[in-house]
């Protein structure tokens, strides 16, 4: 059969993987796609850098628009990253019938049903693998793999960097700080860091994959967002000797109430097979109501882990491309004209459990304070450790895991203790999620 | 859009739990589709118990040849179970220009390359993600979500039963008969287990995502087999002394001298996310040359997470239903004329690091005799304990951990270790697998 032409929009890292991965499995790809896929034309600012890469393997041009109008190419790959010329770009492939495939989260999270829209218009895919989870087919599973289920929740570390700096701090007592910058040396961290440890870019995926699960538009605005910045390894290690874990999590949840959205640190039971999770790799634990739990685990970042997400996005546009386009995948999992609109709950009206580490000056009567405070809002406590002082300290810390309570009830108390005389510090407070039904 | 008519043949546990899961769903399902997806005729020899099950939802047959016949229906769900009418029926379908989805792992790793020949003659599709890890859409991520590796090899937990009775054996340190009889109260063990805990039914899904992942035929006969009955309790205890856990894998891998498709108990380090799945659940661990590792979990067995796998195959069938044959997803991942025939090594030629508890009597030089042995046939030793005598016993345990060996180097030296005056019993010997590169 005809091959297929794409053209490359950016040849960075996820870029030249895709070109290396494209030309060495050349063959395999082929025997799957039943016809060959070849880059014909890169585009990239730096034109000396593509030829080091590609050769005389393709074509090269300075010019991205002259490329998603060439007439010869069928489908655009976009990995320019960001929000600007690469939202022109994949709207005027668009608008002159190309496919595309994109690794921008970042994008889809703020415009993608923008994108989307104009896409169904001119009957042409956008297929987005790439964009959560790098190489792990989380997208394919939520919108193909798990059709027969009504999706009642699903949570994933679905940001690398984090999850190393987590390990890290974890595995060897150290700070956030000290890890970021070993982070950082290792090129597992940006110079700046903020979209990462700040949660925006686990934000942006798990907003993503929220739209697919329940059939709901894509919305970033809606999902709250707490990063790794501030957490303490003293908290670590007393979530260790609780028997959890600290994972960055990125949470959807249907409920009667609204579906929640949020991005925050959390304890999960360290028998949880995703407590286990560590390094930069990523894992998605979905529920849903027919499977029960199931997890999809893999490298989330790096040259070619997501450029087999990319690669894999093209064999599936190829094998599509003739269909009709009311028989192909939705790009959101559900047909566009079926998406229904769910309230997404403010964090305050969330239920969850919650740690506190609450620092007090060593004197009697701290611990009946803080329980009758808690007890006036209804909130049960379910372990509990007290530190002995240390030598020559009067202060010490309360740690506690409360029963399910609603956070602004939460919010209510911790306020009220933070008052207390004898409460030495704000509250530490991260919520807790056992991950069982 | 018009319906899709499905035909049901078989309504036991999983029939029924397609029909509980497409009813109650029908709405999402229908969303997701773009057309409702609808059981219209169930085929069963027990009319009443089907009567009971679907009330007047559905015609129901006893004659299930009349059902692959009807031009009404559009696809026909096979689970019926087995290698007889479940084939006929099968072939009778296609012949008949129906789509199949089927769950009939037996079927297919014995019969799957004729069954999907016939389909391609006639241009229908014969679906099959309920066949290998129940609700787990792992054919799907290894059909169409690694599309772009070169897949060097996978390791899965696929078979429950006999997952459910390795973590008992562990958990409460029983034996197998013990855990057998509790795994049959639980309805976790059939009453006759051979297919399971003999590795049979591992060995049937092995053998289809080998396929597969390799663009090779099915080829259940070239399959090495060895299952848990066999398995003592001390040596679940030895393997945690050494940080490993043992679970039965199925294990297949692409080396330079060929294709290896075997079944058996392995040893896996504790660390390996792999080893900590536990109880019923399945996994399977897949390496990509470009993606590198990752992990599917979930159940891979009962009604419902089977059945999530059925009603997912249905919505890719009614979806990819009207679009040219050779654009879908081929039935081996691989296009049909484009599957290559690579040998299957004898298990004699596959390379391991292995496992040996010796028994020995406790006599000067019995460590000197063994490691002599060993040393004569290019065997190298990573880790060893040996056990003091139980008190007023003169008999003690030489556990080792062996480095890579060939099988068939490994038995010779067995062979001669089993001789020495001093070694009381046969030796055992468990494979075990790093899963690391």
């Amino acid at each position: 059969m005809k091959p297929i032409n794409v053209g490359l929009l950016g040849i960075g890292t996820v870029g030249g993987g895709t070109f290396t991965v494209l030309s060495r499995n050349q063959e395999e790809i082929t025997r799957r796609a039943g016809r060959p896929i070849r880059i014909t034309t890169v585009a990239d600012r730096n034109v000396e850098l593509a030829r080091s890469i590609v050769g005389d393997r393709a074509r090269i041009t300075a010019d991205a628009f002259e490329l998603v109008r060439d007439p010869e190419i069928d489908i655009v790959i976009e990995l320019i990253g960001g929000y600007g010329v690469a939202k022109e770009l994949i709207l005027a492939a668009i608008e002159n019938g190309k496919h595309v495939v994109t690794a921008n989260k970042a994008l889809l999270a703020l415009h993608g049903n923008e994108i989307f829209a104009a896409a169904s218009r001119k009957g042409v895919m956008v297929a987005f693998e790439a964009a959560v989870g790098g190489g792990i087919p989380i997208i394919k599973a939520l919108r193909e793999g798990l059709t027969a289920n009504r999706i009642e929740w699903l949570a994933g570390i679905i940001n690398g960097t984090t999850n190393f700096i987590l390990t890290e701090m974890r595995d060897k007592g150290l700070s956030f700080e000290a890890v970021l910058g070993e982070a950082q040396k290792l090129g597992y961290a940006e110079a700046d860091p903020t979209f990462d440890v700040e949660g925006v870019d686990a934000a942006h995926k798990l907003t993503i994959m929220s739209a697919i699960a329940f059939g709901v538009p894509i919305q970033f605005e809606k999902t709250y967002i707490e990063g790794i910045s501030r957490l303490a390894r003293e908290d670590i290690a007393y979530a260790e000797e609780l028997g959890y874990r600290i994972k960055l999590l990125g949470i959807a949840r249907r409920t009667a109430r609204g579906l929640e959205q949020r991005v925050h640190p959390t304890l999960i039971p360290e028998r949880r097979l995703i407590a286990n999770v560590d390094g930069v790799m990523n894992a998605v634990l979905v529920k849903g109501d027919a499977v029960g739990h199931t997890l999809y685990y893999g490298r989330g970042a790096g040259a070619e882990p997501t450029a087999s997400a990319v690669v894999a996005d093209l064999v599936d546009v190829t094998r599509m491309h003739t269909s009709d386009p009311e028989h192909r995948v939705p790009h959101l999992a559900f047909q566009a004209d079926q998406l229904v609109e769910l309230p997404v709950l403010d964090i305050g009206d969330v239920e969850t459990s919650f740690y506190l580490r609450i620092d007090v000056l060593d004197r009697p009567g701290v611990l009946a304070d803080v329980t009758r405070i808690l007890a006036d809002h209804s909130i049960s406590i379910k372990a509990m450790i007290q530190k002995q002082p240390k030598e020559g300290s009067d202060r010490t810390s309360i740690i506690l895991l409360s029963n399910l309570v609603l956070e602004r009830n939460m919010q209510q108390a911790i306020a009220l203790i933070e008052k207390l005389p004898t409460v030495a510090a704000a509250v530490t407070r991260i919520r807790v999620e056992g991950l069982d039904n």
